[in-house]
């Protein structure tokens, strides 16, 4: 089933806003089996509306249409529907009693320009909108489907989850999807490539591989495609099996599964308590460790040591050890961690001194040394990375490298 | 001069990649007074490409296309540009001579592969790419221009930034464009442009007014286009400074100026220091204030005290006020600010606590209640914030606004 995705817009032209919803759009399909032709933005005009959809609609068997469905009067994306349709406009009464509802909870009063918002085409599907003010559209023509959707991401992604998903899952049948995404660190694509290769060419002409690399992680993801959906997915988990033995020591988790959301579950689960002594990193790692909801349950606190003297005073690095090694140094990195395990009596602590950039590199020590600690019950491992010269990409490896430095060790068996 | 942009590559129709290049190009050439009439996304595919360049350059003074120019076989772009123009390919060889020192550099041995990026096609003029490998491509066609740029957005903003910027400049010859943009915080957008409302309709024809929001922040651009540059830029300042008189208490920076940035300036010529205490922001405000390069001169450190009893040992917050007034209090956060001021010695200290959810609500203290305080020699300011139910979103908005306050405090006279 071929897509296109038209985006209405003149926010999009003018590069106000980024074209989120098409990446998310696409992903969605393709998760399902269908693939995206083309896709387009057009600015708010009725004949470029017109002409796209015009277009779209002779190639593809599935087109969606996002925004221009707003209250005001830059907003033409329904009237134009209506034309091309050449449909009148009715009030749809289920909406409007939404309408009415969602005005009251906010006690704003409900104008004549929202109340025009319940108006539909007669001839699409009206789609109740229970996350905004705006109804979606579903038009059928010589068996090929339209949806118009507000260009709000969150109404978009609940109106498409709700109305569009069932029917692809109806479309594709006899096609049963599955899906897996293994989640790597610590290794680059390519020499995953390398490791992985004997596993990669053995795999069936039904199962597709696609590498997705982010900054200092790459997600391998499996799409397995036949009659059975059990048995797809027992050949996937027969697969993602082997490929643990190839190269387990770089996977972290799978699918949904963040770093710091598989440290959240290893310290509930061995009820173990973590702090963070951060320097080049300057608090990443806590804010990142503390993005998981509940993680007041095995993150008591942490220390942002910009300074050397508050290396010295709050983690008690000792004096002549900064003198002797320097604030950049394995030495000085082992008794941070080792400094704010004691300070807040946690069973891990993770560590981090380097040089970020742009300025405060030196022959010996480049821009882009960063020395990690992690101290646990068992000792201090420490790790030296060489990452780049941008100052944002040094602290966003660093955060990562250490993540990865401190599950390896709350994992180990003691 | 009308502009369409044409993405070319499979990642982006599959989702695994967001189109930013898009809408970084629409910002430049709207900045320089060129409007971009369509966005077009399209595979590596031959036809597709060639369909959609015979229709933009029909449409369009300028099309430029980004992506497909790898050395892997899936890259097509070059070889469809010399199919469409009728033209071969030559090696260009101060391109070659690039891609011998690129990689040399890094000690990587040139193959065939790579030394075919240095192939051009024989009708278009080279742009040497001192970025990547890729050379950027320049064609004219019956007055109308046409660029290809690799994907990467890096070399992609470079290529455009050396070579499209000047042409840009000698085709709007007569027209000078001055923009201004005004940086606000702290008031919704409806509610700045119920503010300004008297400025914004006196605003001449030739100078336009755009909103962009972002959270937590509404930025201002202005943008105007005339016959003299100087004329219309003293026009923009007079206008400022009229805004400035209607909602001064919002403004925090211009164009490229960020709080944390301006904070630093502040604090560099003040000679001044800071610190940070946070629970609900859980290391956000110390990883923004890094986020600056240079900021160890005025940042001296921060505890992040997520358990109480990290309130309590580290900070000295008293645990008489934890036990009356809670962790989420205005007692608390004052104390936790003198706390880390004293702690550290800075001259200012900012604090947060705040229930960032989804879990944590009461009824007296909703998710979302956010107490932020700022001690400086003055004393403490504090604030009391009800932002919504998302856990990030609460964390970024509660990180804004601290950093607002804390601006607001270095900027008193004393």
């Amino acid at each position: 089933m071929k897509t296109e995705l038209i985006s209405i817009g003149d926010e999009l032209l003018i590069g106000q806003v980024v074209n989120t919803n098409a990446a998310w759009l696409a992903t969605q399909l393709n998760n399902f089996g269908f693939s995206v032709s083309r896709m387009l933005t057009v600015p708010d005009e009725k004949s470029e509306i017109i002409a796209s959809l015009d277009e779209a609609l002779q190639r593809n068997d599935l087109v969606i249409i996002t925004g221009g469905l707003g209250p005001t009067n830059d907003d033409i994306t329904k009237y134009t529907l209506c034309e091309y349709f050449h449909s009148g406009l009715v009030t749809h009464q289920p909406s409007l009693e939404l309408l009415k509802r969602f005005f009251q909870n906010r006690k704003i009063e409900l104008t004549e320009l929202n109340r025009k918002q319940a108006e539909v085409p007669e001839k699409c599907i009206p789609l109740l909108n229970y996350w905004g003010t705006a109804p979606g559209m579903c038009f059928e023509k010589d068996g090929k489907l339209l949806y118009s959707f507000p260009g709000v991401p969150f109404e978009m992604k609940s109106l498409f989850e709700t109305y569009v998903v069932p029917e692809l899952k109806k479309r594709g049948k006899g096609q049963a999807i599955v899906h897996k995404t293994i989640l790597t660190q610590g290794i680059g694509e390519s020499f995953l490539a390398d490791k992985i290769k004997s596993w990669e060419d053995s795999l069936p002409s039904y199962i597709h591989l696609a590498y997705l690399p982010q900054p200092g992680i790459v997600r391998l993801r499996l799409t397995a495609i036949g009659a059975s959906e059990s048995e797809l997915a027992a050949e996937i988990e027969n697969l993602v099996e082997k490929l643990i033995l190839l190269a387990g020591e770089w996977v972290y988790g799978f699918d949904e599964d963040t770093l710091e959301s598989v440290i959240g579950e290893l310290l509930k689960s061995k009820n173990k308590t973590v702090a963070t002594a951060e320097s080049c990193t300057g608090g990443a790692i806590a804010k990142q460790i503390t993005s998981v909801s509940g993680s007041s349950e095995y993150f008591k606190g942490g220390v942002v040591a910009y300074a050397n003297e508050v290396k010295t005073s709050l983690l008690s690095v000792n004096e002549e050890t900064l003198k002797t090694y320097g604030a950049v140094s394995e030495q000085t990195v082992t008794e941070m961690a080792l400094g704010v395990k004691k300070l807040l009596q946690t069973d891990f602590a993770v560590a981090t001194s380097g040089i970020a950039g742009p300025d405060g590199g030196t022959e010996e020590k480049p821009v882009g040394t960063v020395w990690i600690a992690v101290a646990s019950l068992q000792g201090v491992e420490t790790k030296q990375f060489a990452f780049g010269d941008n100052r944002e990409r040094n602290v966003q490896r660093a955060l990562i490298s250490a993540l990865h430095l401190l599950k390896k060790q709350i994992e180990k068996k003691y």
